[in-house]
């Protein structure tokens, strides 16, 4: 039994005339239904289920929300790690008309509530294990109406005012839901980028961004000569949480090529590792932090980790934790993009021509920000939205357009007019670009450091940092200077076992790079600070705001 | 000096206001321009250009075109070989605005005129070479205001009344066209296709459609783990004619991922092969007619083939004409689709399973219809429009949705409502479906034999006789029967030095998978005809409707 992915209310069928064939999420199952419905999705080491399956049970979810009331329009929130529950989610919710918010479970539960109010939720996914969190802001949600519960386990939804558990839910609801057509500028998801200031700002992406975002995605993916793509014999497993920018968008990319899929759950080295060795995972994507993280786990060390496609995005990728990841044999590569693009707008993938080098030799241009993907029109501009050079030296702003851009932030006039300047949606990040095309971003704009009336790239500084094999971790803050304005500070975490190494020697290391006119002088820092960590945003994000507090005391 | 692809009339630019990003053919370009500016497209062995020079050339072509008259809504009829000025074509008349007739050079001179004046065009470009055919219909096309002409020679626009040539044209022209943004269902092109009968209907394409065409053909091509794909370290070379439904669209695709572009010119089998091996092309397509020419070409014979990828479509791939080409070392498979279909629907790329196969075990999947590219919903169904098993042995209509089919023929509501009958479009094939996914073409609805209440697919026996080694060339045909009502005639073109094989020869070897239960005995022809040659139709397909005619007299 299948459910009905075709057209309803059909007014093309019922009248001999052509199909408009809106581009909408549910349009994303027509292959993988007709290439792999035997392919696999799996859940840890709890389930797994067929692409038929997966087909069926968006369409028993999809009864079962209805029948609780769910309609066009509603906003339904999710909060899980990642599942096949949530990819389920992430079709059923919009196929229906509604729209999917993904509630990132790492805010403050404060944030968390602000979020689900403020996108006007009323029906609420959430897995058992945050029920402590929905218990403190409970108060706060007036306009919730229905909480469903995920759970591995068995659990009681009546004890804590549930209308149902998921499972019991699907198992009692139509497979053949008929999925409607409408309007493909209909708002399928939504959820929230916390900058380090402010509230969280809600982005938003219509069927139509979400499914060209998919194919734009796939092309660029799919069409590297070798290495650094996705294709139809890889196993995908995210590493990136599906509450966070559509995981990258690659659940839904994954989907319409019909891979097989693996769903991690909460990340856990061990079970992360596991998974890559049992299931047989190719590809996957993740931020810096945790790819160091599982360079560095014990199970990783008898680990074969060749083969192991991954893109790194959120933050930039050194030099050095690419080099370890490459040393292992890993085709790790960069990907850029952020919650207001969908997001993915540039990947770092080796040009046909560089195939032939060395494995080392490539990690300069695994760690660039890379090339846009198709549609994508990508510009750094100055101040008046004129193109800087593309000589890799001249930086500018990066804006860009692309059909799959949020327009605009919800229920904020003023940040989204700000947001798209001169018609242009404005990153806010500093970049160069090569003669070849490949962008590299130097710096957030605030994150800049202006000293003496020059620019000095955070960025840069940290990626010269962590080549230095003492260092773990390195964040490159400007603080406030009474005769330059700011100047450059590191803050450096030393691996283990490297807790000697001294500010001199970092900064020695930096003079060699000054010398060989790598960097300005002007760059070199004057002192070092050294921690056991650097703190971070709920996304893992090195939170360079908070830290320019605690260090520029001195 | 590059030109501008970029708003203009640009809403949101002045008001600070998201870009609502249409999908015009214009956004396809802004990948290869980041990512391979100089990279080459090259015409024969009489011109090459870097992308660069093509987006300055379209460009120029959009000032030319507009400083004659050409504005938006207007049609531009474009007569030429395969050349770097019609994919320039493909661009600038489009990005007008403006509507690209791509004039079928092979038709008869009466349905040249025909096309060209049904279509309304205003505006020829023509190269030389088809003067004389223009000359003996000019005063059938009493809306043709001007004529430019194509010519690899000098020529002298004046003497035959044209208002330029091509690149005088060009040369005089400002290469920083700015081309406006405007609906993406605005009118892109527009091209007739010839059935055997009546006259030839005109099918049209969007801005939209040709974009998503792009994304989704590329995706499906890409995707594939190994083999049968297309990348960006490909050179390309069409061998289908651009004026034969965009040259199944790989132009588009092509220029998109920035690959190198080979354009060939008339197909003359030395050439092909020349610029095969001079400029190292690895990805083509055309009909099995071509394949097979630059199979038995002499120069092929001393000539390193293998690697070449090859879309094979437009008429059945016999499993006898596969097994050449992979004996070759040549990645030849199947693509589907059709001129109402802008055109391609299913790619017959082997599964990630099978790539441990031998290259002959392959050969059947290669020739299978194939399995449909992203977006692309495709059933079999019964004369109800219900779905038919998909046990590779019930058969049904093809019928189709995806977001790049003609919303109806030219002119002709009566023509389109029959088209899009029920709301999906009849592709009048017959297929059954594998549980695999993988479909098989079984014949043309008006080309299945009805035989004593049975189906008997001519295409089916063609394959089977096609795969006897005395095999150059076969057609079946149904010829009227007293007794059955019709019964299955084969026309057979021997291989040169094989002309002794007998009518017996053949019967036998069919009878010999009847035997083995693969077709009814029923199918098994009672006579078989032999011939020097098959009729074919202008684009060298198996002109089926005449052969019926000239061999139903017996």
């Amino acid at each position: 039994m299948q459910t009905d992915i075709r057209a309803t209310g059909d007014a093309a069928a019922s009248a001999d005339q052509p199909y408009a064939y809106p581009l909408l999420i549910k349009q994303l199952l027509h292959t993988p239904l007709a290439h792999a419905p035997d392919q696999e999705i799996v859940y840890r080491d709890v389930c797994r289920h067929t692409y038929r399956d997966l087909v069926a049970r968006i369409g028993r979810l999809g009864s079962a929300l209805s029948r609780l009331g769910v309609g066009q329009g509603d906003t339904v929130a999710v909060a899980d790690w990642d599942s096949h529950r949530y990819l389920e989610s992430y079709f059923a919710i919009p196929m229906l008309g509604a729209v999917l918010m993904t509630v990132n479970v790492r805010l403050s539960p404060e944030q968390i509530a602000y979020t689900i109010d403020h996108c006007g939720a009323e029906t609420l996914l959430i897995n058992t294990e945050f029920l402590p969190i929905l218990d403190g802001i409970r108060e706060r949600l007036p306009k919730l109406k229905r909480i469903v519960l995920l759970s591995d386990e068995p659990c009681d939804p009546a004890a804590v005012g549930a209308v149902g558990e998921y499972e019991a839910l699907l198992a009692a609801a139509d497979p053949q839901h008929a999925f409607p057509d409408f309007d493909e500028n209909t708002r399928a998801t939504t959820f929230y980028t916390t900058g380090t200031t402010g509230l969280p700002k809600g982005v938003f992406f219509s069927h139509r961004q979400l499914v060209l975002h998919t194919l734009g995605t796939l092309g660029g993916l799919a069409g590297a000569a070798s290495g650094q793509r996705l294709h139809r014999g890889d196993v995908y497993m995210p590493i990136t949480p599906m509450f966070h920018v559509h995981a990258w968008g690659l659940p839904y990319v994954a989907t319409m090529l019909g891979v097989k899929q693996v769903y991690p759950g909460r990340y856990v080295p061990d079970m992360l590792l596991q998974l890559r060795r049992t299931e047989g995972v190719t590809f996957s994507h993740c931020v810096p932090t945790i790819l160091q993280m599982l360079l560095l786990a014990p199970a990783a060390k008898e680990m074969d980790l060749s083969g192991w496609k991954m893109v790194i995005g959120g933050s930039a990728f050194t030099v050095g934790l690419a080099t370890q990841a490459v040393a292992r044999g890993m085709d790790v590569f960069t990907g850029y993009g952020m919650s207001e693009t969908c997001p993915i707008l540039t990947l770092a993938q080796l040009k046909p021509a560089d195939l032939d080098l060395q494995p080392e030799q490539t990690v300069p241009d695994r760690c660039r920000t890379g090339l846009p993907i198709p549609l994508v029109n990508l510009r750094i501009v100055d101040g008046n939205l004129e193109d800087v050079a593309h000589d890799d030296q001249a930086q500018g702003e990066v804006v860009v357009r692309a059909p799959w851009l949020t327009q605009g932030y919800l229920k904020d006039a003023d940040a989204t007019a700000h947001l798209w300047r001169g018609g242009w949606l404005h990153t806010q990040d500093i970049g160069r670009i090569a003669p070849s095309g490949s962008l590299q971003i130097t710096d957030r704009i605030k994150d800049v450091i202006k000293s003496g009336g020059e620019w000095i790239s955070s960025l840069e500084i940290e990626t010269l940092i962590s080549q230095h094999p003492a260092v773990a971790e390195v964040a490159v803050l400007g603080v406030p200077d009474a005769r330059w304005g700011e100047r450059p500070l590191p803050v450096v975490v030393p691996k283990a076992g490297a807790e000697g190494v001294t500010a001199e020697d970092i900064i020695a290391h930096l003079r060699a790079f000054a010398d060989a006119g790598r960097i300005s002088r002007f760059a070199v820092p004057d002192q070092v600070r050294f921690a056991d960590s650097l703190e971070k945003t709920s996304v893992g994000k090195i939170n360079k705001r908070q830290m320019r507090e605690r260090y520029a005391a001195g």
